[in-house]
């Protein structure tokens, strides 16, 4: 029996400025778990991600601000975790631009 | 509407030698994503987890030994993760004694 896929969270981080990196790290019918990793990335002036998906994510390097619809926003040091239900509107208005920010998302069903 | 709840993953890490601690952090009925804190704890000799679900691990604090029946052991630093499919036997064999190890485990279906 092969060995499970090991890897690393913190390696491979190099993103550029156009772009985010995301990796799927595993994923089922129910469930996707991915890698961010933003370099100074934010969303598009205005644009609110509206997700069918429930989104549990957490901040491990780096440091970034999620903006919420009619709400606060809120600041995400390393080990910071946030759980936004599905179309809870939110936008990342900034991260970190000098270092690497590594994102862990889960997206779930019900 | 009020604020997502927000916690870190990093406080409140005491543990005694006589059990870990286990917190769910989300959950549906398709997923349960838990931090699950060690400090040199291990599975009993002989004990196996042999889980319906499958489960992505990852350590990231801390450092860990798992094993797996007919296959290596693999040691865990930070950043390290791992994809356990269901059913597929495994046990912690050894988790650092002096200092916590912090483990993020997202357990799904398919």
């Amino acid at each position: 029996m092969p060995d499970p896929l090991r890897d690393n969270l913190f390696v491979n981080l190099a993103s550029t400025v156009s772009e985010e990196l995301t990796h799927v790290l595993a994923s089922s019918n129910s469930v996707r778990i991915e890698r961010i990793v933003s370099t100074g990335h934010s969303s598009p002036e205005g644009f609110w991600f509206d997700q069918d998906e429930h989104e549990w994510v957490v901040v491990l390097k780096g440091e970034a601000r999620l903006a919420f619809e009619n709400a606060e926003t809120i600041y995400l040091k390393p080990g910071d975790h946030v759980n936004i239900p599905a179309h809870r509107k939110h936008r990342v208005e900034w991260t970190m631009p000098e270092l690497p920010t590594v994102w862990l998302a889960v997206f779930y069903k019900d």
